[in-house]
Parts: C-alpha cells; structure tokens; sequence
C-alpha cells in the first residue's frame, strides 16, 4: 500500500533545510485536518499558520529552541477552545442548519443536551477533551504531509503558555496544544535522518479478541 | 488529491452492514496506527482488536446501544497507558538501542529525564497524556481506513469504566480511550449518509500569520 510506504517515510525531522512549501501543498495539509472527524462535529480547535519569520524566532526559544521552528516554512500551532462555551456550540449547529438547509429534531435535542453540559462542566476539562479533538486533526494533518512528501515534525516541547502570549491566545479563547513545524527535512544537519524507525512490534500494540 | 477525495468520502457511519473487513485491509489500518509518532516515541496506549460477537454484544448497551458496535466487522478499542511507569519508559529505550544497535549519550539523558518526571506525576495526568498520543494514532487509522475505502465510526460515547471491565483492562495498566468500529456502511438504514458533510470553512479555522 503506497499509503503505508510513505508513513514509513515520514520521520520527525530535527532539522528542515528552509526551503518553501507550495501552497497547495499547505491547503492540502490543511484541509486534511480540516476534515478530521471530533466529537459532536464541534472542530473544537484553531490552526495558526505561521510564515512570518519574526513569530518564528519568538517562538523558538519557547520552545525548548528547536532549529525546526524556525527552518520550517509553516509553522503549525493547534490551538484548542479554551471552553465549550453556549456560543460555539450553538455555531456548530447552526452552521449544521445552514449547510443542510433544514433542522431536524433529534439533532435539536442533541444540541440542548451539550448546552446542558458542556458549558457547566471544569473549562480545564472541555480545554483537555478540545485538545484531543485536535490531535486526531494532526495525525491526520500528518498524514496527508507525508502522502505530499513534506516533512513535520510534531512537537509537545515547549512552554504553552509563552506561545499563547505571543499569539495572543487567550484573547481569543484558544490555549496551544501542539505544534507542528512543516517543511523539508535537511539530512546532512540531522543524525536522526538515517536512523532505523522504531516502533512496537505489532505483537506488543495489539490483542485480538476473537 | 486523491487521498482528500477518500477524506471527502469518509463519514463517521451510523449503521453498518455487518460484512467482514479482509485482513489484509485490518493490517494497513493498524499498521498506520503503530506507525503513528507519539511523544517521546513511547507509544503509550494499547490496541484492543474484537471480532468477537459475543464481547461485541457486552459493549454494545455501555457504548450508547449504538448498533455499528455489533454490526461492525472489528471494534477497535484504543486503550492508554493508566500511568508513565520506570518498566514502560525503559521497555522503548531498551527497544530503540536494540533496534538500532548501538547505545547514544543524548538519548540515555533523556530516558534519564523521562524517569525523573513522568513516573512521578499524577497518573490521571499521565493517561490524558498518554490518551492524546492514541487520539494522533486513531487519527492516522482512520485516514488509512478512508484509504482502503473502509467505514469507521470514532466513538467517546461510552462507559470507559464498563469498557475497562469488560475487557479486564485495569488489570494491564491500560483504560479505554476512544473506539472505532470498522466495517462497511449499511446506507439504507442510515439517514446520514446522504447528509452533506459541514466542517467550519477553512477562514474559521485557519489564521495566517505572514
């Protein structure tokens, strides 16, 4: 399967060479995780999408100064809802409407059975179940780079909230999750590059219960 | 982009027709799962894979009665790590010196680093942790689905603790994070399968930063 072959590829590149990203490589990624399934279809998350050098090298240092920040050519900050507020759900919903060009009752009781929870419960608990929405939208981001032969190298290293200040964030109701710097891996600057990829043999991942 | 047209096709199925998924299309999803990057590279989450009608049906009633658990060909379960202990963290250096044959300084200072933080920290911290890894995984299994022109239905709807005891899954330090049957969809007794898909446009969830 081609598709294995280049997941096989991919690695997590700890030094990119500079070179630009094509833009409809970019959307490709993009929409990618743009299609990722999440819980209740709320897509609770944001993608920040940084060229602008200067936010790079900002960033950088916040993020245990990994070179990769700032030799990618767009890097990608997940930044998840920092709730689940009344507002944002109700957006899904009628954004839900609106596409389908009708309501439907059940999907009506579903909406007022998330209003009635989601926006009661611990915002620290909704930011958690946000962020893991948004790492299904970066396997699958992750995914559809190495399907275009683009490197990245998703990164939970560095300090969440000096990102969110640099981005301002929080204004927005949105807190940093992930990032992940896309790019083109540069092999002679990076011992990783030649290095065998290990995983669990499949043995140890999985149990069939037959 | 042909794997955006598989995305496109993909939906989370409501009904599915019962028929067996081949092995050999169970084997790419899964191998696109293990391939998943993680943090740290420690894979911390296990996979429980059921064909098992019987474990199926036991499921079922905890999972919302939601019938594409027992209509599915196999019921994915992707169960995390409960905790980051000393015997896991060092089972994947161990493996990664053995794999790659040769012990490195950096690489033993980060086990190291590991060892002093994670075994130590709150193991409810930990599984959420160790729960976004599976979620970047389920992510990838799915696009590999959508590949092999599979059906697959991510559920967190479900009693994790009913879950955890059906499968006996406290008892090997693992807890059940997310599910994911996989089969084919049954059209005709699903009224969402001609709905048109709605994800928030591309400017809602994406910010340039140039």
């Amino acid at each position: 399967m081609e598709l294995l072959d280049k997941l096989h590829w991919r690695y997590a590149a700890k030094a990119m060479n500079g070179q630009a990203v094509s833009q409809d490589k970019i959307d490709n990624i993009i929409e990618a995780a743009r299609l990722a399934p999440t819980s209740s279809g709320l897509q609770p998350f944001e993608i920040m999408v940084i060229t602008n050098q200067e936010l790079k090298e900002k960033i950088r240092p916040v993020a245990w100064d990994q070179s990769v920040v700032t030799e990618c050519s767009h890097l990608l900050v997940f930044a998840a809802w920092d709730h689940y507020t009344k507002d944002r759900i109700n957006y899904m919903f009628d954004l839900t409407n609106e596409i389908r060009g009708f309501k439907n009752e059940g999907w009506e009781n579903y909406r007022q059975q998330l209003l009635n929870t989601y926006p009661q419960q611990d915002p620290e608990e909704n930011f958690k179940h946000a962020s893991k929405q948004a790492y299904i939208a970066l396997g699958m981001a992750m995914v559809a780079a190495a399907y275009e032969k683009v490197d990245c190298t998703p990164m939970e290293g560095f300090s969440a909230d000096k990102v969110d200040e640099i981005l301002e964030l929080r204004e927005k109701g949105l807190r940093s999750a992930v990032l992940l710097p896309i790019g083109y891996r540069a092999p002679e600057d990076d011992w990783l590059v030649d290095l065998v990829k290990v995983r669990k043999p499949t043995e140890d991942l999985i149990t069939e219960l037959k």
